[in-house]
């Protein structure tokens, strides 16, 4: 009999972070990255965003096997938006209760450590090894070699978690009918950096997520271990005041950013090089169906790539990682196709809630952060959540700070967001939200769920 | 100044009658095709319909080349529809007025044809070529030889015509941001034949194009010039009584055809030697955008394939090169960007409709023109024609016999749909409907239209 041997397309956070799952299910994982070890410091991941902010959901992949301990260190907690005016004038959004955090986190140093804790556990990593074809039928894998050579690998199974350019997704869009759909949205986005004081400290508030919302366009700041910010740009690609195709020097350059930008301006003292120097990258968004085929699956960005705005890719990732497991739990290791099957039905509905919800939350972050009317909504879902914590649950909360299924956030967060359109229209809502009659709003949501 | 070359991918119908219209404006066109040249015998293309429906459409972009005459020897006219119930019993259903026909054709023939025109009218035709890769930055191709040794071609312009898996889209998909959707629909297709009678004629009426409509599957035939009729079996996949998953042997396959298709099964002698010899193949709709990036364009299926059940995706590739060409003419040939972009912005809507169109005419291919009610519905709606010419086309008639917009077909058609659909909720319809106030319902669609 064969060994139940795996095989992952990407070393990436996902792929890596299954490789530990399986290994410690006793099967023999083999991992194909095509680009170097990251851990080789010659190594610089281009045009990928550096920071990532993990939630709940990604905790708890990482607790099912023990990595918190290990993780910890290298995290910044934040608590809220830290939203910038055009002046300079900075208000505090509070992401969820006084103790709940997202956490900001290295992409390269959180991949690091989950190849180091994958070989561990006896992965085979194979660096520089690009999958030049795949052969859904056979299950088997033509790799280039680091030399150049190709070999053909025949394997029990194939899981792609090789990302929104997948080759494995590729593969099955050649050889099986896979209804696919790729889109991108009107913008893309640029990495920039605030670095640390010259007293080494940090220029800003560490623990919030910087946003300066500009309605078609933002800005957004994420703290670093080593004191700096990521800043990361979101401009269309062209059309509009401010765009991309119309920063072509130095000038249309500090002329947007002393306008829009002016109090992070003032801390970028690298920002013409770094924003002539660095790539602008698209955003894309990635859905399909199915995700199997044969012993083949799709797995994280690589069958639901999303835009970034909930902070959630990573995490959902994670959370797949964390739910085949599960069934891996439940169903053995010798019945891949049930698995599969299980899974992705499953799992596809909240993965398209959650892939909405990011396309959604663009508006919120960009736009609607910067409004009165916005902020004063917030409070009062934030007051019906601490009278009614079970009645209640903010949509950002139930996304970020639970495990609940996304399709079902997303379900009961526009019943709320119904409740909550009627509770803001009324005229003196500004002036009256805290005597706002929170008991009556109660009855109303639950009314509507039992419709 | 360089020549102004252009490099059109795909030998098939669509990229050999734009070779031939581009040569005709002056133009120097390469066609590069990775299949051999099929009018080598030993060539018989594998899976791919073999009859094809010229409508008026495609009879425009002929004429405006001259090349009616030459096409016109080797069509069929199918006047309309006839209907096998499931005894065998049959009836005619017009497609239009008593001269209005679709042309069954051969693909191979036709495609014969106008790859030696395209030929005739100077254009170099490169078999045997693929387009290993295409650089749309550089508006270059990498090309394969037949000796298998690769060379990197520049040129002015790219034009994919190379069908639903466009290998110049797939340059697009991995090097712009292209949006793009691909779905498969749950049925699939087999071709079967059903040969000339002993005698050496047409074994069923030549003039029509055979429907046996069963709900959720269906069969038709289409005549050929050697009086043999050439059929194609829609079923699911699977799931349903009757589908290709559950047809494994001669007796499954013998019982589905005497319960279904019993008069054509009388004279299909080589039913199960061609059903388990030939392939069967995936109906796949495909829609992108932009169509155009930098240099390079697509047209016909490579940016619109679309299922079959309307009979127009040749005819809508034929108009894309109509169209095409009339904006060459108008802007001419040295603003390819101009005319690009002018050619999806005014091809973008209507192609979405057809293909739209083309899936919900599955329905009432396989389904409806089997139920009274429509047949009615039908009748009303060509007295209402034939009274009101201009007032009230039938939307079979705008697409097929008419070359206005799709998109204002599909409107027109939906409106019209609308004043039926009250029409029809006469419960003694089916009794009165030779004493329809035909004045009323014009009154009614014109008030419709005036919204």
């Amino acid at each position: 009999m064969k060994k139940n041997d795996v095989s992952i397309i990407g070393a990436g956070l996902i792929g890596s972070l299954l490789g530990i799952y399986l290994q410690k299910r006793g099967l023999d994982v083999s991992i194909y990255e095509k680009r170097p070890d990251l851990r080789d410091k010659k190594y610089a991941p281009a045009g990928r965003s550096i920071n990532m902010a993990l939630s709940d959901r990604g905790w708890k992949a990482l607790d099912k096997i023990g990595l918190r301990e290990m993780v910890a260190p290298y995290v910044i907690p934040m608590y809220g938006r830290r939203v910038h005016d055009e002046h300079g004038e900075t208000s505090f959004l509070p992401y969820g209760k006084e103790n709940q955090a997202i956490y900001s986190i290295s992409r390269g140093k959180f991949n690091h450590m989950l190849v180091d804790e994958a070989e561990r556990y006896g992965a085979k990593m194979n660096f520089n090894h690009s999958c030049e074809e795949i052969s859904i039928a056979d299950t088997a894998i033509k790799v280039v070699l680091p030399d150049g050579t190709q070999e053909y690998r025949e394997t029990d199974v194939i899981i792609g978690a090789d990302g929104a350019y997948s080759s494995l997704r590729d593969a099955m869009q050649r050889q099986t009918r896979l209804n696919y759909k790729q889109e991108y949205i009107s913008h893309g986005y640029k990495e920039l950096t605030i670095p640390p004081t010259a007293e080494g400290e940090f220029a800003m508030d560490p623990n919030a997520l910087h946003i300066w919302p500009r309605g078609q366009f933002m800005l957004i700041a994420l703290p670093n271990p080593d004191k700096s910010f990521t800043c990361t740009l979101f401009l269309p690609f062209e059309g509009g005041k401010v765009c991309f195709d119309k920063i072509n020097d130095e000038e249309d350059l500090e002329s947007v950013f002393k306008t829009y930008f002016a109090d992070a301006f003032a801390l970028m003292p690298d920002l013409n090089k770094e924003y002539f120097g660095n790539p602008t990258s698209s955003l894309i968004n990635v859905e399909c169906f199915p995700w199997l085929a044969n012993k083949s699956m799709l797995i994280g960005d690589a069958c639901h790539a999303m835009v970034p705005f909930f902070g959630q890719g990573m995490n959902c990732g994670f959370e797949d990682c964390f739910i085949l497991d599960g069934l891996i739990e439940k169903y053995g290791t010798t019945s891949w196709e049930l698995v599969f099957e299980k899974f992705q039905k499953v799992r596809k509905p909240d993965t398209d809630a959650i892939s909405e919800m990011a396309r959604n939350n663009f508006t919120e972050m960009r736009d609607s952060v910067a409004n009165p009317r916005f902020l004063v909504r917030k409070k009062i879902e934030a007051k019906l959540h601490e009278l009614y914590p079970t009645e209640w649950i903010p949509l950002y909360t139930m996304v970020t700070f639970s495990d609940m299924k996304y399709a079902d956030a997303y379900a009961q967060g526009k019943l709320q967001d119904e409740v909550m359109d009627k509770v803001m229209e009324d005229p003196m809502i500004m002036q009256n939200w805290q005597q706002v009659d929170y008991g009556a709003i109660i009855s109303q949501i639950e009314t509507a769920r039992m419709v």
